[in-house]
């Protein structure tokens, strides 16, 4: 389906959140290897399967199909390792970027992460002053890997 | 999605082959974990990706979904663990059942075996004469354990 360029940065304070309603997002993983992960994700009323490869340097393939919301939530419960990941995200279009910033809950309280889908790796960005560090290439921060290791017991 | 139900047997000898044709199937796996098993399966020229549970008894839980086949040749070639099952099914309708039996090709060569999806765990059934040994409960037939420990290595 195609390849994923993207950017992630830290948060660094709160002048965004009047910028965009934030949605609920529950979502789980079936497989955690970063060579092959699929997540299950319910995002408000609608839900996705989603099957990435490895990351080579800030590219990943990535092939999402819709899925029913009952059967997300069945696997959710049923399959996922968990715990399952739950956050809000907020959807913040700014010159012409949309920025996604996540507020996570439960074990990952605390943890605020921004990220911005680019259409090449070289792509210029002009970064909102509430953006902090790149974590691009921090494993820790995968939402795959805050199922077993939660922003809490870092 | 549901619960799959299914026996599963070894064949004993060549009288099903003239009873319907062969669909090559190539299948991959991105987990082979029995408890949750992702599967991605072209079908002739239809494609599908398949998640399923831990077996209890002879039922498991089952979520299906088709997907582009372009999409599922990338996958096979770029997230499925190696080497990639490949085999010829052959749908035997029988007595109200339909049988399917998979020659395997590859590393699998030489094992042939069919399957019979119930309604119910009790449900009895008429076998033909070229079934033999149950295997349902033999963890060694999985596909998904054909990939790591194929036949040809027994």
């Amino acid at each position: 389906m195609g390849v994923e360029i993207e950017r992630k940065f830290l948060v660094t304070h709160d002048s965004w959140h009047d910028l965009a309603p934030g949605v609920l997002y529950r979502q789980g993983y079936i497989s955690t290897q970063p060579e092959r992960t699929v997540r299950v994700r319910v995002a408000g009323d609608r839900a996705f399967i989603t099957l990435k490869g490895a990351t080579q340097g800030t590219a990943r393939s990535e092939f999402e199909y819709p899925i029913p919301l009952e059967d997300a939530n069945e696997i959710l419960n049923v399959l996922c390792v968990s715990p399952l990941i739950e956050k809000y995200r907020h959807k913040i279009e700014l010159n012409g970027l949309t920025w996604e910033v996540d507020e996570f809950l439960g074990e990952n309280q605390g943890l605020v992460i921004a990220e911005v889908e680019l259409e090449n790796a070289d792509q210029a960005i002009e970064l909102p002053d509430w953006i902090g560090e790149d974590v691009s290439h921090d494993s820790r921060y995968y939402n795959s890997n805050l199922v077993t290791h939660p922003f809490n017991r870092w």
